[in-house]
C-alpha cells in the first residue's frame, strides 16, 4: 500500500490488514515506553489547509510513536499566504525529503492532486465533504473491540445520525462499515442527506433506536442553522438528539460514538460519561494505534516491533 | 507526588526535595550533552490558553532534556474555537496517551477541574490571578544558589514590589518565600495591594531598600493605568521603579530580581546588566533545572540521571 | 567560524569549505536513514520575525538530521508583543541553554547586534533588505553540483534578474558569485536598481539570455506595483518574466534557477518542470545539505559523521 486516500483505494482486504495491525500497535501502546523505532529515519509532514489541532495531534503522537521525524506545515503561516500555487508548495516541501504528507484540505480530491506531485506517500487527513479514511478505520477498530468482533460486521446494524450530507467521515464511514458487511441506516432531515444513497434512510431516530447496535452521531454545524438547513438547533435536538429517553431506549450492549468535537446540548443532549456505551474516548485512543498501523504501513519496511526505541 | 499546582500542594518538604533535585537537574544542564533518558517515553502536553512563549519553551526544554516527548496544544488553533468545552478538550487529548499536562489559563483554579477529568498529572503554568508554582520555585532555588543558602530562608528580608494584586507570581512567591522562613514585605500602591494579605505591606520603596536582601520587582502591566489604578506609568516608576539612586541605595549582597519580561523605563528604570545583583538571566536558566526537577518527580521513576542520552 | 551572517563574514575559504562539507551532509541525505549524533545535545533556536515557513523548515529538518534539538519562537505569539525589547528577548532565550540562534527579521543588521547579546552562534536567515546567505551557499552548492564545476566559478556568467533592490537573496548571491569567480550581471528595471553596484547592469534580458550559463529569476512581489516601481505585472513580464521565446533563446546547459516561492505567470511565465535546466526544487533540496553544513561548521566538534544514529 503507496497512499492512503479513501476507504476504497484499501480495500476490504487493506482495511482487515490495517486493523490486525492496528492491534499489534495498540499493544505497543500500552507498553511502560511506548515507542518503537520502526519508522526511524522516516519523515511524515502534516499539510494542514484546515484547522484541526485534535487529528494533527493524532497523526503526530503517531508518527513519533513510531520514531518518525514529523514536520508541521502550518498554512496561516505559509508562502500560501503569499499566492505559492498548492502545487509549488507541495513540491517545495517534498523537496526537502518527506516520506509521507498528512493533507487536510478544504477541497475534494486534493489528496489525488497531491500525489501527482511528490514520489512521497500521501495520507488523506479530510479532504472537503468527501473522505476522512482514517477516522473510519478508527471507528472500524472502535466497534471491533468494543464488541469482541474479529473478522467481520456481518449482522452489525448502525445508525449514522445528522448532517450527513456535509460530512466526510460519514461518507468514509458507510464506505467502510458496509465493506465489512454492516447494515447502515442513515438518520437525518431530507435536507440533510445527500442526494443519492446506497443505504436506507430515515427521518425517525425513534424508529431505529431499539434495533441498533452502533448509535454513530455526527457534529451538528452552528452554520447549518444560518444557511436555514435546520429551523433551529433546538428543534434539531428535539428530534435527532441524543436524549436521556433515547439513551434509555437503546440496547444495553450498543456503542454510542462520535467523531468529536462534540456540542454538548445539540446531537449530544446527554452526559455521555454517564453511559455505559459510549466510547468517544476510545475512538481517540484508538485513533493512534490506528494511524500507527497506516504510517508503518506506507513507511515500514518490515522493521520489528518488538524492541523499546 | 501526582500534581504540583501550588506552593502549598507541595509544602515545605516538598519543596525542600524539589530544590535539591534541581541542584542535580543543573549538573546535568552544565554537561556538554546536557540529556537523560529518564522520561523517555512519557508524553508532556503544554496547554496554554494564554499566550506565553517563555513559559512554554520553558517547559518544552525541560522535557527535552529529560529525553520526554512534548505535544502543543495551541488554544488559537484548536477545537476551543468550535465551542468545544474545556473539559471535553482535556479528555481528547488525554486519550492519546499524555501522562503530564502543563496547563496556563486565564482563569483561577482551572488545573484543580482538570485534575478531574483525567488520571495524567498536572503542573500549574499559571491560573489567572491565583498561582504560578514553578516560577516560585525557581526564584528560591535562584536565592538559593545565589546568596548560598543550602536549608533555610530564615532571616532573609525579601522585599515584593509592583501589582502585587493582579499578580500570580507574587501570590506564589509569598507562599514559597515564607514557607522557607523568609520575612517578606509587599510594597506598592494600595491600589494594587490585594484586600487581605499575611505579611507587611508599606507604599515607602525607599524606607525598605537599605535592608533588604532580595528586592523582587513585578511586571507593571500598562493596562494599569487605563484601568485608572495608577495615575501614570512615569509617577509610579517614580515612586515604585528601580532607579538608579534606589539601585546605589540597595546593601552591595542584595539580589535584584524579576519575573520577565521586564519593562524597561518602567519598574526597570535602570540597565540590570549593569547591576552586579541582578540575577534576572539566572532565574531563566534555574528555570529549566527547576522545571526538569517537577517533571522527574512527578513522572520518573527512580531512573538513573547520570547516564548520558 | 563561530557565526554565519553574511558571505563575506566565510570568505572565499569559509565558502569553500562550506561547500565541500554540503557534499559530505548530501551523502548523509542519500543514506536510507539520513540522520547523523554529530549535534546530540546542541539547541538551535529558530528566532523568525518575519513569516518563512520554506526557510525554517529547512532549518529545522537540517538540525534534525544532525541530531539537534529545535526550539521555535514565533514571534506572533511572544512576549514581543508585550513590547518586550529584542535585546530582552534573545537575552531570556539564550538563558534557557541555545547554542545556536537562527534569525530572520525584517531589519539589517539584527544578527549583528544579536551576537552582542549571546555567547551562542548566530545564523543570519535573512535580514532586512541586506543579506541571506545560506540561499546564496545553496545556489553555489546547486551550480557547482549541477555544472559539475569543483573548485571555482571562473569564466561562468551569470545573470540576477528582477528586484535586485528590494532583495537580500541578489545581495548575498552577488557577493558569494564574484567571491568564488563568476561574471555577474544584473537585469532590472531602474526603478528596482540599487544606487550603486559593482557589477555590470542591463535593462535587456534579451540581450544577455544567449550567452548565460545560469538565468537567476528573483521574484517580483505585487507591492513594487502599488510603489509605482513598474508600471504593471504584465508589463514587468513582457520585459522581464521567463517566456517560452526567452527559454528557448538559452543556451542548452543553462540552468534556470528562483529562490521561491515563485509568482507563476509573473517571472516565471513559463512551466519550469517543462525546462530541463530548472533546478529550482534542486535548491530547495541542497538547502537541507548546505543548512546542516553550516550548522555542523558552527556547533560540531569533529564529530564523526558516518554512523546512523
Amino acid at each position: 500500500m503507496k497512499h492512503f486516500r479513501s476507504i476504497d483505494e484499501a480495500g476490504a482486504d487493506g482495511i482487515a490488514k490495517l486493523l490486525d495491525l492496528a492491534d499489534h500497535m495498540a499493544e505497543v501502546n500500552r507498553r511502560p515506553n511506548p515507542k518503537v523505532p520502526a519508522l526511524r529515519g522516516r519523515t511524515v509532514c502534516n499539510v494542514f489547509f484546515e484547522d484541526s489541532t485534535r487529528t494533527r495531534l493524532s497523526f503526530e503522537t503517531a508518527a513519533k510513536r513510531l520514531s518518525a521525524d514529523i514536520m508541521n506545515f502550518a498554512v496561516s503561516s505559509s508562502s500560501v499566504n503569499k499566492g505559492e500555487s498548492l502545487r509549488d508548495t507541495i513540491e517545495t516541501i517534498a523537496a526537502m525529503g518527506v516520506d509521507a504528507f498528512v493533507i487536510r484540505h478544504g477541497s475534494s480530491g486534493v489528496p489525488w492532486q497531491v500525489e501527482q506531485w511528490t514520489n512521497a506517500s500521501v495520507v488523506n487527513a479530510g479532504d472537503g465533504w468527501h473522505a476522512h479514511p482514517t477516522q473510519a478505520l478508527l471507528d472500524c477498530y472502535t466497534i471491533r473491540t468494543a464488541l469482541n468482533r474479529t473478522s467481520s460486521f456481518d449482522g452489525l446494524k448502525i445508525a449514522i445520525v445528522g448532517d450527513v450530507k456535509h460530512s466526510r467521515v460519514a461518507r468514509s464511514d458507510i464506505r467502510a462499515f458496509t465493506l465489512l458487511g454492516a447494515d447502515v441506516t442513515l438518520v437525518a432531515p431530507r435536507t440533510l442527506l445527500p442526494p443519492a444513497v446506497d443505504v436506507p434512510t430515515t427521518t425517525d431516530l425513534d424508529d431505529v433506536l431499539a434495533d441498533v447496535d452502533v448509535l454513530y452521531l455526527l457534529r451538528m454545524q452552528q452554520e447549518r442553522m444560518t444557511e436555514s438547513l435546520v429551523p433551529s438547533l433546538r428543534e434539531y435536538t428535539t428530534r435527532f438528539g441524543l436524549t436521556p429517553a433515547r439513551a434509555a431506549a437503546l440496547p444495553e450492549h450498543a456503542l454510542i460514538m462520535h467523531p468529536g468535537p462534540m456540542n454538548r446540548g445539540v446531537e449530544m443532549a446527554v452526559d455521555p460519561s454517564e453511559l455505559p456505551g459510549a466510547v468517544i474516548t476510545q475512538q481517540v485512543t484508538n485513533g493512534i494505534a490506528v494511524r500507527m498501523a497506516v504510517l508503518f504501513e506506507l513507511l515500514g519496511s518490515g522493521t520489528d516491533l518488538e524492541e523499546n526505541e
